[in-house]
């Protein structure tokens, strides 16, 4: 299945989105190199809307003029592809405990946090912040399961639940300077803060490109909070 | 991986959901035998609560001891696990696809469906009957392109997106009778009608233990509507 390494990968992305993020890490582990197009999502590329004719979003990976969309997808389509080290374990039941936290992480994590960053009102945001501790606590536990005693969830060197994860740190940076809350804190969730660390300081999440940044998730937030332009 | 066959297999269900039928769909695609459990929902085993700590729900598959939870993650574990006829396709480009078909209907076909049935006022029924008819519209699509001219998504026999949508047939049957809606129908998803046919005539579809029937839906819907009792 390798051979083919790097040949016609186009990424369609948007450096702020933590989904698109997660393919250029997939990308990375494998150790292929491919092109990335920055997407205006305000007024989006003709290549755009014919390769995601159904939910019309980044990130797309176009491989030999072929898309394949949705993060979870792709990560896993990159991972059967190419050779090197897997994304995914090996091990059946891990690949399914993986697979179970991945989408966790998006089904209740990920709703929890957004629906914090774009809340309008106090009560809504104090109410999805909760959530989203009460998620990032059952990833502190997944944590311990996953890695048995490693570095991180994939063990020895980052996997599946790693790449979903980490792709979100940027964003708990800004949600840190934005609201005050620290999602992953030394306290209440030590082993995920010690991963945090473990995890920027990875070949795979510094040599992505272009590397987004907590900076411009403030920016995002600041736009999504702007009193409306008079009429 | 093959070897140890439906030994240990057990899963933990509830007749009328049909994230629970697919796991049943995709041990009878592999010839394996299992045991399933009726859980009360209302009253929910201690062997549910600690296998599925997270979520609290079915299905779950209990293998040789140790909890697989959230349908596709099952079915993929049992696909990966047990020799027989594969689920997901083998090439991964059709893999990716079948992926991104199966999360379309988790994610947007069935919150749709489901809000119909739950919805309490007419208003919002149609909204999401609306909703409903758009998302298999997008289904009778992907028929066209994951089949290839086959009777079935997953090609000559029944796959992944197949299990994954014939899992809903029986509520689409339900929310027939009860609300005079046809999800799928002859004029508008002739292809999706056809399959539909097909599917439910199948081996696998047949002998699934314990079947689920439309009229378990129906009394689902009404006891989700039945008036509260005095207080």
């Amino acid at each position: 299945m390798a051979g083919e390494e790097g040949e016609g990968l186009k990424v369609l992305g948007l450096q702020v989105s933590p989904f698109v993020l997660r393919v250029c890490l997939a990308l990375n582990m494998k150790g292929v190199s491919y092109e990335y197009v920055e997407e205006d999502v305000s007024n989006k590329s003709e290549l755009l809307l014919k390769s995601n004719p159904v939910h019309k979003k980044v990130p797309v990976l176009i491989h030999n003029g072929k898309p394949i969309c949705e993060s979870p997808v792709i990560m896993q389509y990159v991972d059967e592809l190419f050779a090197g080290r897997p994304i995914l374990p090996t091990d059946p039941y891990e690949r399914a405990t993986a697979r179970f936290w991945a989408a966790y992480a998006d089904d209740k994590l990920f709703p929890a946090w957004y629906g914090m960053v774009k809340a309008q009102a106090e009560e809504e945001r104090a109410e999805k912040a909760k959530e989203t501790l009460a998620a990032i606590e059952h990833m502190e536990v997944a944590f311990a399961k996953c890695s048995g005693g490693n570095a991180f969830f994939g063990g020895d060197s980052i996997g599946y639940v790693d790449i979903v994860l980490g792709s979100f740190l940027f964003w708990f940076e800004a949600v840190r300077r934005v609201f005050d809350l620290e999602i992953i804190n030394a306290s209440k969730t030590p082993l995920l803060a010690a991963w945090a660390e473990r995890f920027v300081g990875t070949v795979e999440a510094k040599e992505v490109l272009p590397l987004p940044t907590a900076d411009m998730a403030v920016q995002y937030i600041n736009k999504l909070h702007a009193p409306l332009p008079p009429p």
